[in-house]
């Protein structure tokens, strides 16, 4: 991904925790030397060195991962910045918070492993609901996924959250956005300025 | 990507709408050999023959557009769905919305073609504004810029609605996701089923 040195993010426990509050990724490889991608849940290491997720075992892309270079890529919240919000002059922009990972993926089709990787997506999806479902992945039920583990070998995050404009243009931004309801990406530009702030 | 037959959606007027509403895409090809995706806005065209956008002219994605296929991909409202919602058993999945083309990509370098894709963008964009910003794009700023006029030959909907699942589940997770916040894809699930009743 292209990014400007002033919209790149390199600290790991921010990488992580953004993944894992936007964990519903798209896994990009190639099926037959065209480009393909699943839309998936995934479940990151804290270390960032490994993720892991799965397919439908009638999903065609994880037959051909050997050999390959796959790309995993998480997006946060995003919108439209108009210029008229600034005080200075501008063009009309997205901002937006991505990460990229590329990695090599080995497709996991033994029972202990998979129900390692289904148990652990579902208690952290079901421990946020009031009354937890409690996961009984019989084998035949396990026959019909194969998992997904990606060894990390680079990492990019990119947050565009207008770090390229006035402290008082932000602030402008993230009031509109706010008040337009996109609160997350609203609170992103906020906090993105507080850390900026505080580094000086 | 894998459609299952009961999450296919081939309307074109559907998908166009779905687009639209949802233009922030992701633009996947090669570049030197690896995947790279950049998160941009894509206008399309209503009869889903094309789709616009540009980039900054710094992005090296550009540069090697020619002789391969690209993929552009745009995801709705999605979250997870918990089986303890459903009346029958199930396991845990994600519902989604997610359109992808597939087409042959031409980097636009000329100013009068430039200026219309960013003309039109504003457009849109600023017309839902207050007060909308007026475009002023001056030669050299349009130099900053490559644009991309995509030539769409494979278009793939899927629409994960729990369309697999009976109308009093369809029902009860719709209530669960308004209830927590998700309004977009409650009210997809819902259009979704009087879409099918009305069918039937």
């Amino acid at each position: 991904m292209y990014i400007p040195k002033h919209f790149e993010v390199t600290d790991v426990e921010e990488i992580c925790a953004f993944v894992a509050a936007h964990a519903f990724g798209q896994f990009i490889s190639s099926v037959q030397g065209r480009l393909f991608t699943s839309h998936i849940p995934f479940l990151v290491d804290d270390d960032l060195s490994r993720i892991c997720g799965h397919l439908a075992r009638q999903n065609p892309q994880w037959e051909s991962l050997e050999d390959q270079e796959v790309l995993v890529t998480f997006l946060g919240p995003h919108d439209y910045i108009s210029p008229s919000w600034y005080q200075s002059p501008g063009v009309p922009t997205w901002n937006y918070q991505a990460v990229h990972f590329y990695g090599h993926c080995k497709a996991i089709h033994e029972t202990e492993q998979l129900k390692q990787i289904v148990n652990l997506l579902t208690h952290t999806y079901e421990s946020t609901q009031s009354e937890p479902w409690q996961a009984t992945y019989t084998e035949s039920m396990l026959k019909n996924i194969v998992g997904l583990e990606i060894q990390i070998t680079e990492i990019q995050c990119k947050y565009k959250l207008s770090q390229n404009r006035s402290m008082a243009d932000r602030e402008r931004v993230s009031v509109q956005l706010r008040n337009s309801g996109n609160i997350e990406l609203s609170d992103a530009i906020e906090r993105g300025s507080v850390i900026e702030r505080s580094a000086v």
